[in-house]
């Protein structure tokens, strides 16, 4: 057997464990790791780094696997910067890797010497790291990856110095990535919750996005039915995936982002049952009560820092559908209350010139096929699209949770790429497209045949909204003119209507 | 009800914790928070930050409750930066703060302003903060207690700007605090492991220090009797508690920490479980195969960093306990393996003059009482003691897995005063003792009735050790005349012999 | 008198040190601060960060005045970083802000949050904070626009929750704002240089970008003739502005950025002389000596981390213009050497079909106006460019001296509207301009009469040249079809040709 | 010629540079680079590592050369942090390096591994570093080296894996260590400084610690004596050296270090000019106007920081004695003011039983030698013993500038190596002294003539007064029973009285 090189038993692990997409913007440090590119690889070019990692968190989390991104050294990483900060929001298990200049250069700082390598990404990133030597890029790379995919799911990055990839290999140090990780647990405190849940009086569920990610959809359903419980979603800003159908008969909305407005609406229940969300993604500041008047909370995470960061109530820190599976078990199979009524249908939208929010996505919903798949970053339609579609798929549904725009036209990408057989409709606003608008590129360059939808208004409408809020006038830099996705999407060969 | 401020609102919270016990050496900037000390609290003064810091990790472990910790500003966390590196190595939940100037004066950085005050412990700790008011200091100090305490536990930070602590308290951010955190889940993926296990020819247990931290000493004695595993203790270097009997009939002893010897070790064994210890805490460098020919290695650990890092093998990342009794269940009650045999008694070791290692521990384990505790930093004389004493009850020994000296002599002092019923003997070197010596004033001032024994040999015998084995002669500064810890000690008033 | 608010009193310290152009992407966050928007200042909204960030360094270069940048919380400043980068790279003083979650929402991480706001820019700024109180915030950003402007210069980082905006103004902690930062020093080391270079046999000069920053041209100049020295431009790479005039009859060309052509190209000289200019930018490593036998260096910077980085020869610590006005006091003003002899004009250009790099340099040389002003981003042109061309005046050349594409575009835009006298050309290639195309929106929206030129071939030529250097082969990634720049402008109702 | 490796290329760069002064304490990880300990150096061994920084710090700035140290991994650089906080306040250029484990067992974190080792000292260093490979570990030395001592001087950290030493040395690496770095500038704007000198009606001196750091003393008094202005030292928690002769005519005491009484004590004074010191190194906080009412202040100093965070006034960056000279030079010779009248002798003390601070000083000055040096850290005894003494040559007087206690007694150890022909005396509280107690058995062990002072009071007395000025009541952990000093000193030899 001719002895590997650090660049193929790299891509010996990455084949192995089926990350054969990689998403990237290759610079001349990178080109080492790409010469003689293996065949049963793709490579996925994005214009500006933004749009590469987009494009992989989408991609990441609508296949559920790590996904592989080869970013040009620190300014690369740099543009980048954003997009990683939501895909550590969305929980997305992404290995960022990016190269660096040859070690012997790198203490005189030659140009493109990234010096500060690991500590740029290191505020979002679950592992940031540079191997001591070559030999350890394999191990360093299957490190990554298992913490990556651990939970809470995220970003790590690896930054290699553009000469190790020919380095021969150390073969024991790359045995090193032999190492499969499970996460789990044997028998859990779930009784007392169980006992709770079937005392409660009017107990409600809050369905937040680890439902989806966790594969726990039929388990949420399923307990909601047995305990006949109404469902709310988390809150909006944070509801980067869909946990619960929001056409089953106990679904009753989107649960407002702010802290009165959400206690309000929980007002009457005795206990709140929050499952796979942060404790909430509040956002703005309208003060009040943190819980209705003699209401308990108790929420089921597997994010260790979500549990910390509550403000109220008690957390079980486990993985979600396995919990939810136990809580089925523990229950007693009658309660006797009275399960929820189907909510009113989506209201009748007035047609209005130009067109509203509620209009445009009832149109959507209208021909909405059964198995498509949203991507949404339209800000001030957010609530709309959920009122109107409402959606009631796994895997249906995909937000940016940090709340950075340009995530929207690149994961939607991303998720189309990853899901060839379900219609994608990426629904994003005239501005926010603009964040990440060389993602068009790609998805014609690549033939993707995703949908997008823009909304437009010739202004960052939900800053206005804000600007109302907020009691904030004359503001500048809140209007658009002059632009024209249509036009820049025909230049890149992309059919526009 | 009379408004409460920030001071009284955590002492309030400190107290609804049992966290009344508070370990410090205070500066001008802590005054504020010492004001009017409540007299249901003890104050544990230590006379130089590492000794403080030990001393609560010593207390925190052997109490098994998270410890509040008192530093002075940007130095005073300075000094205890090694100590706190031992209190993450020994997985010690910590709630360490430290205050910071005036609000008003840190901008124009007056003196003794901390200007990095959250990034100095951050690669240390599991949250490092300053929170953005002063109203917002009793939830900062809930979350970091939560956070302290989830798996893995480990230290937190929380700066504080001294005129907080007189501040009103927001009574509802005050409120945030009221959350309780519960680790664990449902349902494991152990069936498979399981049957691993009753399948296996010749498997064998190695056990960590998290057996002994998360209560899973019982269980880990139950399971290697069903199934006859042979018992071995994970590498001293990260053997910070003892995770079995060592005077079970099973026990093997003390698996050696570099790659080659510990795979030889192993050999002829087809399954090695390990439980509740990194895989493995390797020190020296003697290369060789990780595993020995044939056989599968499984970790059990709570810590998914562990799990990442593990160079070889499967993990399974959950609660240690609870997966070993799940373990348990779903075995087989008989598998047809002999049970081992007990080792030989401890060898009789001869004496010399000067006395060495094994004779001192021979004749401390004559005399050593059947529910004493040992907290050891004697380098040379780690595997003396282990087998001389051969440990058989949980919670009888502590070492600092990080290797950072000056952990041994405080933490002693902090295990005396959480564990008053249990006779508590400290085995340090004198060298190593001379890393914290402040703490046996701590001792003396607060009569704690902790045995210090001192180890003499007027020298760094591991360093000259490791200067065998890595060839390296005539180095300087291994040689410790004039020492003398006896008459050290007196001069703080404590009795010697 | 009434009292001032934050909001209020920033916009009066803006005002008086003239940052009334405000380069920015607002979000809900940074409302507040927008708020009855003063008429004095000008705000220019650029579509992604990156470009603000860019447009902002070009406009802070080019008008050589400190410049106030106004981002969004994590995310916002995320899709900045790359842009940050360079201007790092390029000692452009920006005093980036960004706004953050409300106070009282941060402990609990509410939505928006920027819960690592000052770590997140850390390893790119001079200085990363968030004041400690609202009543802070004007003092704060004096003190980041004092460090933004010293020596050597570089962006500022503030983070600043939204509500503080409206607080009261502490009026003692305002008035620190007051304080005014000169650089400079008296009476230096020069003598000996002075000699050095009198006694040399054969001495040259190496010009770089802190010339033109430090508006010390006409001071290079006159040392040039009065000592006879030829002159090269510091290697392309790091060479973000030109030092010295190309058309002079002393100049020699660009040196070459690797280590042996380097040295081989300044073989023959005994005393070479680098001014305002890192020792050097070099990349690729092509391994060869340091220096020429026998040769001496010595460079002059203002730059402690370049001079202490420098792999070879003495450096001086020091304002450029000042010591090279010394350096020229302290010269005889004789010196027995020859001048050197001017270079031939630019070499006649083969016409090629499709254009080469060189005939569309050769064709804009012959246009170019007098007083114009380049920025560059044509990775494989910029050669051709800087040979063509032979730019001869101070301030007319700007090129991202870290690498990071997006600059180009975006900062031209800064640079046209610092420079609205100066007839300004953008020459971009199709792959580059693709980083930081929205952009050319800014220009459209903001009738900037910037002129572009992009260079087109459908790749990544530089990658490809690399390609060639590196033996790399089958990469992916290289090509780009169907792009069309020209499309996407005129959509954005920019004049395309 | 034999090959060198890293660690003979090492010591070669060290010898060169004078550097043969080791300080350290060293641990496994560090025996490599003992291997064969030439036999022209010398190794300090401490037995804590915040004395052996704090040793290496006295001995850094009383000698005026950067000095290096060789601290343990992870931990032990630990223990170090709070010395090195100090170093930093202190401007001492301490090269600190400390060993890490061999590169092929990092990425599997084997035990020592210092997993963060660039991350942890980096918010207290100029530099923060790891080689990408053992060969460059000279180069990585020598540029630590260079960064250390420019302005402002300071410590640098270099990580170095312990299989690095043996590695054989890239001699062009190597060579990159040979550049020499001079600090300094041409020409100054001290020209307009100079014109307000003259025409102030009652200018004053304030003069820091880097009037003595930076050779300017004799400049501070022919400035002083020329302009007739009267001297104030800049505030004792900020005045790490004396920057003016404290018993010459023109001294007027040392200046309040609270806002408020500060700006009383210059009443009067329209041009305050404030030389080599921070604006100012206040504690507590007593409010009050920043300036006394019509006054204009100017700071010279050679740290940018400094002048940037200055709440009120001009700063002028540049060299603190070539700028004095020229401001002498540029002065008229005669300016029509009254010098002022030297203060009356230090006040006559009343005997107290036990003795106060000011007779024990009082005592000390009637003997204490006329080249005698004091390094002092007794806070509650500060004042009187600068009242006392008036210390009145250069290089006289070391105080830890950032308030970390252990300074004082450790960096006494290294100030009285580096100036063995001026008998020093260390003047430390009996508390303070517990913080490096450690130090005294490395006076003992290497037969330092240091004379120590121990004040004792059986308390925290500088504690107890600020528990009165901020109306602490009851504050535990004040008191220090038991402590003995003098016992512990003769437990090492060391000689008491």
């Amino acid at each position: 057997m001719t002895p590997r090189n650090v660049r193929t038993a790299t891509f010996d692990f990455l084949r192995a464990r089926g990350m054969t997409t990689i998403f990237g913007n290759p610079g001349s440090t990178e080109l080492p790791m790409l010469q003689q590119f293996p065949s049963d690889f793709t490579y996925v070019l994005g214009l500006q780094e933004a749009t590469v990692v987009g494009m992989a968190d989408g991609y990441a989390q609508a296949s559920g696997r790590p996904t592989f991104v080869n970013l040009h050294t620190a300014p690369g990483v740099g543009n980048a910067m954003g997009a990683i900060f939501n895909a550590q929001a969305n929980k997305a298990p992404l290995v960022i890797t990016a190269g660096n200049q040859t070690r012997s250069l790198m203490t005189l700082q030659a140009n493109l010497t990234n010096r500060d390598a690991t500590r740029m990404p290191h505020p979002l990133v679950k592992w940031s790291y540079e191997p001591p030597r070559a030999e350890d890029v394999p191990h360093a790379i299957a490190r990554a990856t298992h913490l990556a995919t651990l939970p809470p799911r995220g970003p790590v990055f690896v930054s290699i110095p553009m000469d190790d990839w020919a380095a021969e290999v150390d073969e024991p140090a790359a045995e090193h990535q032999l190492s499969r990780v499970v996460s789990g647990a044997a028998a859990a405190p779930v009784g007392e919750l169980a006992q709770a849940l079937a005392g409660a009086a009017n107990p409600v569920m809050v369905a937040g996005p680890d439902v989806d990610a966790g594969g726990a959809w039929g388990a949420a359903v399923a307990l909601a039915e047995q305990a006949a419980l109404p469902v709310w979603a988390t809150p909006a800003p944070g509801g980067g995936r869909i946990g619960f159908p929001e056409g089953h008969p106990h679904f009753r909305g989107v649960l407002p982002p702010a802290i009165g407005p959400a206690s309000e609406t929980l007002a009457g229940h005795d206990l709140i049952l929050v499952v796979g969300s942060s404790v909430f993604p509040y956002y703005p500041n309208i003060p009040g009560p943190l819980l209705p008047e003699g209401a308990r909370l108790v929420v089921i995470t597997s994010d260790p820092d979500e549990a910390a960061r509550a403000p109220m109530g008690d957390a079980l820190v486990a993985d979600v559908r396995l919990t939810l599976e136990a809580l089925i078990e523990a229950l007693p199979s009658s309660n006797g209350r009275t399960p929820p009524q189907p909510l009113d249908p989506p209201f009748e939208v007035e047609l209005t010139d130009p067109m509203n929010a509620s209009t445009a996505m009832r149109a959507l919903g209208e021909v909405f096929p059964e198995n498509g798949i949203v991507v949404l970053e339209a800000p001030s339609a957010t609530l709309a699209l959920r009122n109107q579609l409402r959606l009631s798929k796994p895997g249906s549904y995909y937000f940016g949770a940090g709340g950075g725009l340009g995530f929207g036209l690149s994961a939607a990408v991303g998720v189309q790429m990853a899901q060839p057989d379900r219609p994608t409709v990426c629904v994003v606003g005239e501005g926010s497209a603009q964040y990440a608008i060389q993602a068009l590129w790609s998805a014609a360059a690549y033939d993707v045949p995703l949908t997008v939808l823009v909304l437009r208004n010739e202004e960052y409408a939900i800053l206005k909204w804000f600007s109302m809020l907020e009691n904030v006038e004359a503001a500048p830099g809140l209007d658009l003119p002059k632009l024209d996705v249509s036009g820049v999407a025909e230049a890149w060969r992309i059919a526009t209507s």
